[in-house]
């Protein structure tokens, strides 16, 4: 008899910062209590950390309670993460959940499985039925060939042992046979915790089964880390077709239909960054990061992703930048603004007006390049990630000799793309010296080649900001620009800056390139 | 050696009606060529129908020659739905067509195969590639116990025999076994085409190539009727990974970010209900018309389903509304617009006003039932679809001697949900008198209950209609009202019709329910 165990709000969270509304999640643990679905793991159980995490990221006892509420008759759980576990802390940790929790899992890498037995033992003892979650099961065979007779040891310590697909990488016939091997080791119940990433989770999930597998792990519409998981819906109606279990697909429907709205807004579930670092055995944190923040072109994330899988950190070392120590008077940056284009004719104007002054353009995006191709002084194209491809249509139009292509410090987390024929034109900086925070960015690129290039005056144009209603993406931007923009004022007093097109942005002196032609 | 079969224009066409921007098909068309597909099925080819489709669905020969020029080295052909091919007319439709594609596949049902067989014959006399894409794969054991062996009549005949997974029902160990046997009594080029339902699209492909398939059937972001199919990036992505296959990851990611743009407005991909048909077998076509049209909850479709699946047209036979010839001289509608909200007031003082006419209350909506608890004329309530729960909490603050719920004309489509205690107090409708169109929306059912009525004044509330921008689903809602608003006036002309709260649908005089305060 399979058993389901829901870990939607403990997974899903990776998404929200585990933050959710108490409307979802009534609706949620109501659904929970009415479908037949055993455990329910709600959330991490940790003490304070450095940085901001949601409710469920430390449950607190009033989230354990409000859960036990609305689902009496469930197993209500936790999960802890192994590695930030001192022996010391599961008192303090898990004192005040005995008697109100069931059960508590523990994620844990499968190098640290004989410090996690410890800690099991020591749950257990407290009264909690405990679980292990031992992840990277792709890579227990070739990597720890001695995992799975070694963890007969565990007999009698842990209540339940399941195996985690991290990577989303494995296959039916390969889950059929760690399964069958773990279960020939292990006398505990054993659950399979599928992800996504190939579209694969169900039919490994199915492959578990078929090898005895006695707990499934499933999230409502898969909501969980990367591509996600097994989506509880689908679990359960395969469950009602197929076995005939009672499900009410009511109360199934209205937590899932919350759930799809969430999902517009966060996008979780594959995509192709995801199904190639599932091909390949490649962590899901680095691509969620890189996906989610919508920053990288999927073309970056997919050269990033071929260069780990090559275990190449970067694979294109440059000529530093300005090694020849050139200065100019006065350079322009040109953002990607819709004013980059439309004050063009008007810093042309302003170049030709000030051809006595050593000059350069500093384009922060490829954008509005095109407008500034008939210009005959120098120009530098920030180059980040993978905007190669859209740079080599633009330079055509351009004088090659007046060009040149800047590039972040090495080694690039994203790798290195330049098109062929821009490589005798590419260099890479050695630093970016004025700020701590978004230097891979273009506009920290952009600044530090001011800075490089020694220039006295520094115009800036096309940096226009948002108007009106603005989402995350352009949030974020908007803060990281901001923060550029004030670091470079705040630490370059010997350099006058000023914004010469309309801007939202504050904090820096925002001059009319209007008023500069008639000064 | 596996070949992949691209039809994403040809499958995805269900969602868009079979047209497609011209900037999406260029870049699909270079994309398809740059990458290791074998096969582009770009549409179907049919003859002029009697409903409008699109570009795709006829590809005429202009459709061909472009698709060539950007796929010079691909072959190209179409599909014919088999059905509706009468033998005379392979001349006249693939006549222009010799010699500009390479290969035509017919949609065959398996009970006509034999039929096909003749006109796979003539095409293939015409010099095409012959493909059979033979339906309900998930039926042929049960359904055509000697289709499989049957088949070998086709041996020299078609060039691939290509088997459909229709319902998204099928299991890899269901796959192996069918394919091993269609393999064992065909010659040709084995192909399978899955659907992803239960997200098993994959993990029955690779089953599929276990037992031998030679082609591969997979579109863009796996656009395609009703759940959709394999994804193209997906299993690129796995031979790249497994099989080394060169796949310029570029070309692909860009073809992909287009029709993810467009998955974002149609939303193709899995869901509860489709999860639901594919356990069971059950044809998608209705449920996506449920789905896409999103006028139906999820509930009412599971409910439909579940009907469909035990072979219930529909599950509850109501006694007929106002079997008894009740009769009121006035009876206003309550839609569910904010003005049916906002003008409750208002609307209660008429009723008070007017206690010398037998007046009545008909809930076209549930949404403002409750402003108008209080009142003690009788109020009708349409139950259309699964509203029943939604009415269910509604009903709690009424009195239950005033309120009677009613259903459009039996068999419903969608099946009945009416909750048990409200079941003594819910009548079903004869017919919709007065509109050939919408027979089952609210609007008509509250139409028809005041034509049943026999009122001599019909009010109508909270129908505001929509302001700025709308989406299709407005649109649609907009048209289906205005349509059944005008029916009623020109069909009625004995009745008096009016709107009373501020209105943007055209064709009923707008009164207000202020003046008829001060009248």
């Amino acid at each position: 008899m399979i058993e389901v165990l829901d870990c939607t709000l403990r997974d899903g969270g990776y998404y929200t910062n585990w933050d959710f509304e108490e409307n979802l999640t009534r609706n949620y643990f109501e659904a929970m209590e009415a479908l037949p679905v055993s455990y329910i793991e709600i959330g991490y159980r940790s003490l304070l950390q450095n940085d901001y995490k949601g409710e469920y990221n430390f449950c607190p006892d009033y989230v354990i309670a409000n859960a036990r509420r609305y689902m009496p008759s469930k197993k209500i759980g936790v999960i802890l993460n192994e590695k930030e576990i001192k022996p010391g802390d599961l008192r303090q940790l898990l004192g005040s959940c005995v008697g109100k929790l069931d059960f508590v899992r523990m994620a844990i890498d499968p190098a640290n499985w004989k410090r996690a037995k410890s800690s099991a033992e020591e749950i257990k003892k407290m009264g909690f039925e405990v679980g292990f979650n031992v992840m990277y099961m792709s890579k227990w065979t070739a990597e720890y060939p001695s995992f799975i007779d070694d963890i007969a040891a565990l007999n009698g310590v842990v209540d339940s042992f399941a195996m985690v697909d991290s990577f989303g990488s494995m296959y039916p016939h390969e889950v059929v046979e760690i399964t069958c091997r773990v279960k020939s080791v292990l006398k505990c119940k054993i659950g399979f915790h599928g992800h996504n990433n190939t579209e694969l989770a169900f039919a490994n999930t199915l492959a578990a089964i078929e090898a005895g597998c006695d707990i499934v792990d499933a999230t409502v519409t898969g909501m969980g880390r990367g591509a996600g998981n097994l989506r509880t819906e689908l679990f359960l109606s395969y469950l009602s077709s197929k076995e005939g279990w009672n499900v009410d697909f009511n109360r199934l429907s209205t937590t899932v239909a919350d759930f799809e709205r969430m999902k517009e807004q966060y996008g979780w579930g594959t995509n192709l960054p995801y199904m190639v670092s599932g091909f390949n055995s490649l962590p899901q944190k680095d691509v969620m990061d890189w996906v989610t923040r919508r920053f990288y072109s999927i073309n970056s994330i997919l050269q990033a992703l071929n260069n780990m899988k090559d275990k190449k950190g970067d694979n294109l070392k440059l000529p530093e930048f300005n090694s020849d120590k050139q200065h100019f008077e006065q350079a322009i940056i040109i953002g990607g603004g819709p004013s980059g284009a439309n004050a063009a004719k008007a810093i042309k104007q302003l170049i030709t007006k000030r051809k006595n002054k050593s000059m350069c353009l500093i384009h922060a995006s490829s954008k509005n390049a095109g407008y500034y191709k008939d210009l005959d002084i120098p120009q530098f194209f920030c180059l980040v990630g993978n905007e190669g491809h859209r740079l080599e249509k633009v330079f055509a139009d351009f004088d090659p000799d007046r060009i040149s292509c800047v590039l972040p410090p090495y080694p690039r987390k994203m790798g290195t793309y330049v098109p062929e024929k821009l490589l005798g034109k590419s260099y890479e900086l050695t630093d970016v010296t004025f700020s701590d925070l978004y230097q891979d960015s273009h506009t920290a690129l952009a600044l530090q080649i001011a800075l490089e290039l020694s220039v006295s005056t520094l115009y800036i144009a096309g940096y226009d900001g948002y108007d009106g209603l603005i989402g995350e993406n352009e949030r974020m931007l908007t803060q990281e620009n901001e923060y550029l923009l004030s670091r470079i004022v705040d630490n370059n007093r010997q350099m006058e800056v000023a914004t010469i097109t309309a801007t939202k942005y504050k904090g820096v002196k925002n001059l009319s390139v209007y008023g500069l032609l008639t000064e």
